[in-house]
């Protein structure tokens, strides 16, 4: 049976909903913003009890499709007043779907200023009271929660998945992350972006368990046929070369790309340069150096993923410090802020992880900051300070973890780097002009996951189509739930769908799929009061090109072009 | 002649222009407007060079009609990203059309940290040095500016006008507004909405000093004409039974009107309620009472005024507290933080003043700011420390000094009273329908000012048409550069424009003026990326009804409604 979870803070009731029929071939961020558009007023302020929070397994959630436990996060963003689709990685979206949940939502606020958490298992779902966990950050709340279990359970995925908040979140600030718990049982799993640690906070909620232990198997309606599919795939992913980069450095292996000279996406010194002189000494490849003598590896974030991407980075020592350490972390926290210690960013990526803030956000607020003479450029004990000022709730410490938009506006400061409200990813508009594209159409606010696009040296209309093309088809992959460095073809994800579903799906509904996302999220957004997509690209990347070896690059491309994104 | 001041900060040059020919017949609000939507890039970011803040006298200024020497002040707002007219009155505008400026236009940034003042006489317009007067407030910095001049001049306005921020503006606070000295030689009249000081800020530019002792008088082309229309239009003026009700309890004698159980318009306890139990206390009515032992009395804003509504405040021992003191201060500084004394409210409008910020949106972001627990309700001391936070520059103060959004969003809050970026007026939109068409329509945000209507108990289509007319002859009357207290129709003004300029102007072309503003700024909005109008309105005034005799009210008119605004 597919299920709805709903949750009513303001009733503290739990109930199982059989899931409508159209629920059935949607999943992920189809079935999120769906929700989300569906019974979210687009006006409402986003911390109101009229907001809801939807978490919501992709379609082939809880087969054994590698990397297809992936789970959409979705509201209204407390960062971007606009709808959002938050994806996350770990141990939640195939414990969903295997308990048959298709989504959980979270909805009214509660009576009092109590904390609960959210208990979920095959006999059902409960709310009890969580006061004693209010304040702890999200390595203790993990442990706290998870103590007791039998402790092989705490091996290969098999304990209950923690979803939780930290101080950021229960203090509703607009950079708090909901933090997942991996298969080792830490919160390095974060679905970051757009304040919805905010939205859970608001909601009263500092964590929910989900155990799946007496959870039947997801079946296939065409099971032969599945299996073949999941070893086709696989056995393409493993071929991609793209994969063994991932296997062997991480997201963090990019950036010797991305920091060359004619390259210049490096975000450096709050967006000033694209390229960080320390760049080599925090890649993934000068990580994966450090790895042997520290017991450092790669981790998957989810049982059967064979890709398995996650940096676990441990000190001098040995001992562990953060897992998950990404490209964008080592990016925003890294060489925006002109740290190029990569014991310190594993510091900073921690502290973000406990006290449950995006790095992408936070890296983009503190630099921000720094600007406006707050600290130093390049210290990262001065900046694990300023975290320590968010965890403690002090007035700069709400400021900052307020995100890059309010602490720009606090501070006076006429470089803002956001689109809708959203911090910058990275990967640099100036001179990946598609990711300008990107970042100003999608509803999502600047998000490199929305359509990450690096080519370069076409014409304005080929970027435009190829970010339209781009965001289309991660939309979809966010729907079925496979992770976007399977780099899965619409007709990959055609042939599961169908295999799953006893459907006959091409690659054409595949793309449909995505179509409906951009076009239900859009119009949230515009029913929300957004505007003109081509008025929220900070208006710096216009007027502040970076020297390259190819000359002086801006973003250029002409509002006109932008409108056309929606010509589909 | 008619000439532009264009002042450029970056390389630190003022120029004057001969104006281009159609400006002849454009002034105040629709020449402000007209020049920030032709000059300024609209999706720049408003504290960058590329935005430029404009003084624009209205087109009677300098002439006797009385009330006519009120100036716009426009650029892109910091507080609402959109266009903003921000209408002053005090000495401005009679000197600046005696002086033959028609505009000053600030634009540049300047290429070191330091600040200036500038000059502008009948010889011309230079810039200064003035880091001297780096964080001086408002009083003390138009105390030094005005010391030394013959003491017979600062009578009767006679004497220059300053033009300063405050250490708010300094610190580009988007709360901060603009002060432009009185005839008393105080800092007490304000272009106070939308931040524009902290444009002025971001310029580098801390003072203005217009003196027009040596300017010749502003000719009518019709003279005689001319004089009949000012002797008209003042009769008409004081026998308005709306001129004597200002004349002796300013605009806060409507206190005891709004704060009826009926009419529910008192903002009370950050918009929770719409009455207030110590009402009277703060009355105009009240302050008139303790007036007579105190040597407080009604002040004219500018020479030639006949209305007198600005309240000077004296402390028990006569001592001088603040001039000006306002309805909208009392409202939003006094019942919605419920505070009662009038002594209280006095000390804090002072303290606004000094340090140069816009009293609604810091009544209505300390109103978030204690609805947060930063401190009691109802203990004006403490408001008085929190402002003192702002002078200070602490990490508190510059989230309170960047405004109600902010605020809110810092701390976490969900009833964010303000629309398109600005904090509410007094008006209660959940009572006086009307104004929630006013205030989500106009483009300048949350403004009482873009169109009063107090309109009851008719069809929202008449609502709809009251709030579109008022918009427009609002409009109007900030282009002619009338105050609004002085309620000239279409027809006042046709016939004023008529004999001044040697045109034959009827009301339909004094409207036409108004539609042209309304338009040219509502497109400079949506350039800047905003979306539709409903969607800025505060959700707690739709679903936190107001308890009235004629039951529960909520604004309640359907969005589509509100699109036919711009039906015209």
């Amino acid at each position: 049976m597919s299920k709805v979870l709903r949750v009513d803070m303001s009733g503290l009731r739990v109930e199982i909903e059989e899931a409508p029929e159209e629920y059935r071939l949607l999943g992920g961020r189809v079935l999120s913003s769906h929700i989300v558009a569906r019974e979210v007023p687009p006006t409402c302020d986003p911390l109101s009890a009229q907001n809801r929070l939807v978490f919501a397994p992709g379609l082939l959630g809880g087969t054994a499709a590698t990397t297809s436990g992936r789970t959409s996060v979705g509201g209204k963003s407390p960062l971007t007043g606009g709808i959002k689709e938050s994806n996350v990685g770990g141990l939640l979206g195939h414990k969903l779907a295997k308990l048959g949940i298709n989504a959980i939502v979270i909805q009214g606020q509660p009576p009092d200023r109590r904390w609960r958490l959210l208990r979920v298992d095959a006999e059902g779902a409960c709310l009890e009271p969580a006061d004693e966990l209010a304040g702890l950050g999200n390595y203790d709340t993990v442990q706290r929660l998870l103590a007791g279990g039998p402790p092989d359970r705490l091996l290969g995925g098999r304990s209950p998945c923690v979803v939780s908040i930290g101080p950021a979140g229960e203090m509703r600030m607009a950079a708090a992350s909901i933090a997942v718990s991996d298969p080792e049982g830490r919160p390095t799993r974060h679905a970051a972006r757009g304040g919805l640690g905010a939205l859970m906070g608001a909601k009263g909620l500092k964590a929910i368990v989900v155990d799946d232990a007496d959870a039947r198997n997801v079946e296939a309606a065409a099971r032969d046929q599945y299996r073949q599919r999941v070893l086709d795939f696989s056995r393409t992913v493993l071929d991609d070369p793209r994969t063994k980069n991932m296997s062997a450095y991480g997201t963090a292996g990019v950036i010797r790309f991305v920091n060359r000279e004619n390259v210049a996406s490096m975000p450096t010194r709050n967006h000033r340069l694209g390229v960080f002189a320390e760049g080599d000494a925090i890649s993934g490849q000068r990580i994966a150096e450090l790895a042997p003598q520290r017991s450092g590896k790669m981790l998957p974030c989810m049982p059967g993923c064979i890709i398995k991407c996650a940096i676990l980075f441990n000190d001098e020592k040995g001992q562990h410090v953060t897992s998950a350490l990404e490209f964008e972390t080592v990016a925003l926290m890294g060489s925006n802020l002109e740290i190029g210690d990569i014991d310190g960013l594993a510091r900073l990526d921690r502290l973000c992880d406990d006290i449950g803030l995006d790095t992408i956000e936070m890296g983009n607020a503190i630099g921000v900051a720094l600007e406006a003479s707050v600290a130093p450029f390049g210290d990262w004990r001065r900046v694990a300070d300023l975290l320590e000022e968010v965890r403690r709730g002090t007035p700069l410490g709400f400021t900052l973890g307020g995100g890059t938009e309010l602490t720009a506006r606090a501070f006076g400061i006429d470089r803002v780097p956001a689109v809708k409200g959203q911090g910058l990813p990275a990967w640099e508009p100036r001179t990946l002009k598609a990711m300008g594209i990107t970042y100003a159409t999608s509803p999502q606010g600047a998000d490199h996951t929305a359509g990450l696009v690096t080519a370069r040296n076409v014409t304005p209309d080929t970027l435009l189509k190829a970010s339209r093309h781009e965001q289309i088809l991660m939309a979809a992959v966010d729907s079925v739930g496979l992770c976007q460095f399977s780099n899965p073809t619409e007709a990959d994800m055609a042939r599961f769908v169908s295999a799953q579903y006893g459907v006959s799906w091409g690659p054409e509904d595949v793309l449909e799929m995505g179509r409906r996302v951009l076009k239900e999220e859009r119009d949230f957004n515009l029913r929300a009061g957004f505007g003109r997509d081509a008025g929220y690209l900070p208006d710096f990347l216009r007027t502040e090109p970076l020297h390259t070896p190819d000359g002086e690059m801006a973003f250029d491309l002409p509002d006109e072009l932008l409108d056309g994104l929606w010509d589909f």
